[in-house]
């Protein structure tokens, strides 16, 4: 019998679960494999979980619910319209960069649930997309909604070729990225000097 | 017997391949599947490939070959450094609008070649991503490499959200874009006028 609490061995299996399911993809993936990598039995899986879609379900909601909250929190204390953006682009990276495996599962099984489970991470997601196109309207920014699938096409297109423990730390990344999507790739190199950009 | 030449029944193949691909993800594919799928027999399909994994790797071949080239024609004949940037984003968009399917399979399958043929894409997609970062650096743009994966993600994650044929055509997506990359989301809203933005 294990010592950990029932909590912390489900946290456990969610995470070699959301490993799994980013190398292999979630349909080419069985709980028998999941058992292999976690070394929990079929049946000690069985106990937390129905089966492999709860397992998806729950790394999503988990990892939606957390980025929420985070962001929330984390652009609460801002005043200032363009340091909200540029909090909520350090938010979103910083907490995506510690959870890569989860970040790369979100993005490739978004069509994986059914049902209740689809629609209630569905919702999630909204309220997600939605605090940030709110944030770039409030900023003055231009086609908000569509500047918001920009945003997230940028930060959540990391998994593809950023290595958190590399040369950029993610808070410069984030920096990086906020300066871009604020100020334009050509920053105000050849503008006249104006109270907007520093 | 098909009364198509060689060439459009293989083309029609890496269609409907790229079309289950992206639906059921790669390595849940099944020959079998792709067999129902195009209605070519199995035997029909070993002659034009040796397996499942030709097939992705002609799929993603013709994919970065294509938009490779096309990219490479797009800039060729505009000199102002701003607008090579520009005719490269209206290009990469409206390929990918065009080739949804194929770009979803890129974008997930990434790490499913082995050997030579793995090799060979990544030479694609790096003189590829060389290429745009070698026009954000004449644009004066800021760090290029980084740039450059920003705003390949802002282009490729619209799979997950964008319909071609819906209320917004490529071509004003890709305008959209393109602004945004060069002049940020603030536009310039509330900058004093400049030679630079208009």
């Amino acid at each position: 019998m294990s010592i950990l609490p029932y909590d912390e061995r489900l946290a456990a299996l969610l995470r070699v679960a959301a490993e799994v399911f980013a190398q292999k993809g979630y349909h080419a993936t069985t709980m028998r494999d999941l058992s292999r990598a976690s070394g929990m039995s079929l049946a000690g899986m069985y106990h937390y979980v129905s089966g492999k879609e709860e397992l998806l379900y729950r790394i999503e909601q988990r990892c939606f619910g957390g980025v929420l909250e985070g962001a929330e929190r984390a652009v609460a204390n801002v005043t200032d319209p363009v340091e909200r953006v540029r909090a909520f682009v350090r938010h979103h990276l910083t907490f995506f960069a510690a959870n890569m495996n989860e970040m790369k599962v979100l993005s490739h099984e978004a069509d994986s649930l059914t049902g209740d489970r689809a629609a209630e991470i569905l919702a999630l997601k909204r309220r997600y997309a939605t605090l940030l196109q709110g944030l770039i309207a409030e900023a003055e920014g231009q086609h908000p909604h569509v500047a918001a699938y920009a945003l997230f096409g940028m930060m959540n297109w990391i998994y593809t070729w950023y290595r958190p423990d590399g040369a950029l730390p993610p808070t410069e990344l984030a920096d990086t990225f906020a300066q871009l999507f604020l100020e334009g790739v050509r920053g105000d190199a050849d503008r006249p000097a104006s109270p907007a950009s520093t």
